[in-house]
């Protein structure tokens, strides 16, 4: 229970009941929604955390006056507030709190594009692929691409500064924002950047909310930039003996060339794909590396052959290559489908480490010793060209010591990571499940900087309390 | 003079002096200068900002443990601390203070590059340049290119979060930082970020410290992002017959290409240049840009005639291209010199202010109107694909009159970009020179929550203090 729930132990009318009146009263109607029944969808996100809870309401927002007046309402009760996008987040980081509220923001869906400015003027709740889709509409393109750009929205890859595939040439979520609109913890709304491109005037404190997993501020508003169409793609796909040859070739690729993908399954999740669905991958290969080079006219054919050469003196038995968008693209999704994949053969824990690049191969060694030693399965699949990897800890749901043996694995591949000079996540946020593990990367001081920062914003300590903190 | 000198009204043994005479001792000899002549260098940056004072001593670091000490003795002492890299900042970021130190990074100056993980591990009196060669001794290239990239360093860039030419294609200082060691207000050395590529793991202080001026805080290394080394690249050279047509130029081209240089010259900049040295440029011009691509293999020669085609269309008198490097560079180079051209004419006073790119030639229709109206010559140079621009007003320093018009129209510059939904900096920062402009452009609530966390960072107010806030 939170500490808020015990002012219900004092006796007479609950007040929370009458709290939450009077949040009811202040928005209109169709807003608040209190329902058990109702309110359930909004309890967890992808990752089904173990410690969300039940929220007093769920407010879904329609505009940046009603996300002040809920959080205005939230500070005068000191009721903890927890911001949600479109739920497919991965780390907890949205989980419902006992007696607080769950602002959603999946109402506020709008997108305007600038064509002139090559800016998207986008609302939270819109998803990342009605962006892209707005954008494309004007020859336009927004990067950034989770694997769940078809469902996760705009302001949840801003809460994570969530990356993607195409990353490792294009940057990540925080390298598009050019101006936020947030709503502070007193229920001030404020606008940070805007239209023009470079503004260095005052502290960066835009980039501060970018990747503040709704611990800081809601966001309300967001003006991102956009670039041309990105240029057609040939795709090349390697299969290695094993991991390390498979991140000599990623390593070797990056001293000369910009691929615009450089993607990694290793045999338990190529494997694991087969058995859901025939993708035509091959079930021997150590290692799969998908890249992908987006470099213009003939200098692609020329970049693509010369990652070959690399992949081959890297030790790939067999590389395939195509400039088939069509056939490239079953590639792409061989590699996107990874998750619901290994999804189907059990429960899960999804992590998201990521080491230098050359230390992938002590990562993903270390990774395979854990699963023996906590005999769990853990596929790997991997954004490898920029050192970030998804182990994915598989067990039987039905069977608490199989449960037990896979949350040791999940920490302890975290303490590899952080061992090798890596990071407990790249992309996905530290939410819940992982903030056990964020004192040991940051260490005792920099954690103390992160409390004195989040105080100063926050000092009821009510925007999504128990994330990353 | 500061508050801190007026401890030395209560009479007996100056302690002022008591407490240098500790830090002296505190570190090893030659550390601590306070020989006034030996500090005079120290007192301004570019700017000969008017605020500038006389330090107590000036503090040359050798090592973060150095840095630390002076820190913790100014923290003990409350000593205002003005961090300094080259000194060839544009707006007294490091402009000393009576009675504080200089904590200067110049002899901090080590450069290393791990060519697998592809970072320069780098020390903040590290000129840009400097970081640079090295890269580029391995293969591999530090995009961020200030004008002045020949004579300013790391540190400096770090805290301004400095852009220049190639941003337009290439990002900024801030994109190319992945970690920082930052020594905080009381003393407290702490390491942020590391040789991965993506890392969300906690709130990003890493960016906030980019760009805060030494207001929170003193960078001791920095580890930077490397890319494999730049194409060869094509120049264009387009005289308009006025700024407006330039600018739609800037705004066609942008619609499609990447180009990895978009710099404008107005007419008076031209001249100017063309006073100082004959570089061929079009007297009667209205604005030159100069662009360049870097497209790779054939792509190039493409992309430029596609560039060429454009700016016609958008109303270029001449078009100018090749492909010979050194050619090309001669163009840069008057774009370069156009600031030592300028100098020459008079005293500056530098702009840096930035607009949505559309709308650039609205500011620099504001520009030329604020010229007539305070009776000043403001000739601009411009990064045009990124809509900052540099207005330089030009005055006769003997002549008080025309100084306190240049002021005037130095604040109406601001104002202008304010008004247009731009930036009062770009890329130089705020320094001291335009902190009085700082309110209006962030608003109150804005600034208020910047003094909330410059309090919660650094609550003595100990850090570069009056620059920014």
């Amino acid at each position: 229970m939170s500490s808020w729930n015990c002012v219900t132990a004092s006796g007479g009318a609950d007040p929370r009941m009458v709290v939450v009146a009077d949040l009811v009263a202040a928005l209109p109607e169709g807003v608040v929604i209190t329902d058990p029944v109702a309110m359930e969808k909004y309890r967890h996100d992808w990752s089904r955390e173990a410690s969300a809870g039940t929220p007093a309401a769920v407010v879904r927002a329609e505009d940046a006056g009603q996300v002040q007046t809920a959080v205005r309402w939230a500070a005068q009760h000191a009721i903890p507030v927890v911001p949600r996008g479109a739920g497919s987040g991965l780390s907890g980081g949205s989980s419902a709190l006992d007696g607080g509220i769950v602002l959603s923001l999946e109402r506020m869906r709008a997108v305007q594009i600038d064509t002139d400015c090559q800016v998207a003027v986008v609302e939270p709740g819109a998803l990342n692929i009605e962006v892209k889709a707005a954008a494309a509409g004007h020859g336009l393109w927004y990067p950034p691409d989770p694997s769940s750009y078809e469902i996760c929205s705009i302001g949840g890859n801003i809460a994570t500064n969530a990356g993607g595939l195409c990353c490792v040439k294009y940057g990540v979520t925080t390298d598009y924002v050019l101006g936020l609109d947030v709503v502070l913890a007193d229920g001030t709304l404020i606008t940070l950047g805007g239209k023009r491109i470079k503004d260095v005037a005052g502290l960066s404190l835009l980039k501060l909310f970018v990747g503040s997993e709704g611990t800081l501020g809601v966001v309300t508003r967001a003006i991102l930039r956009l670039v041309p169409a990105q240029a057609p793609r040939s795709t090349l796909v390697a299969s290695f003996p094993d991991v390390a040859a498979a991140a000599r070739a990623v390593v070797e690729v990056r001293r000369t060339r910009r691929p615009s993908m450089m993607e990694l399954m290793d045999r338990a999740s190529i494997n694991a794909v087969e058995d859901y669905k025939s993708m035509g991958l091959d079930r021997s290969a150590g290692a799969l590396l998908v890249v992908q080079s987006d470099a213009p006219g003939a200098a692609r054919v020329e970049e693509i052959d010369a990652i070959r050469v690399t992949c081959a003196g890297a030790g790939a038995e067999e590389v395939f290559i195509t400039d088939d968008p069509d056939e490239g693209e079953l590639f792409v999704e061989a590699r996107r489908i990874a998750f619901p994949a290994i999804e189907a053969r059990g429960a899960l824990l999804l992590e998201d480490v990521g080491a230098p690049i050359p230390l992938l191969p002590d990562l993903l060694a270390a990774i395979a010793g854990i699963a023996v030693r906590h005999d769990v399965e853990i596929p790997v699949v991997a954004h490898a060209g920029d050192g970030n990897t998804h182990p994915i800890i598989v067990y039987d749901a039905g069977d608490p010591a199989a449960e037990r043996r896979a949350r040791l694995a999940f920490a302890d591949v975290m303490a590899a990571a952080i061992a090798l000079g890596g990071t407990i996540t790249g992309e996905h946020g530290v939410g819940r499940a992982k903030k056990a593990a964020l004192p040991d990367q940051l260490g005792p001081d920099v954690m103390a900087l992160t409390h004195r920062i989040k105080n100063a914003l926050d000092p009821q300590g009510i925007l999504n309390p128990g994330a990353v903190l």
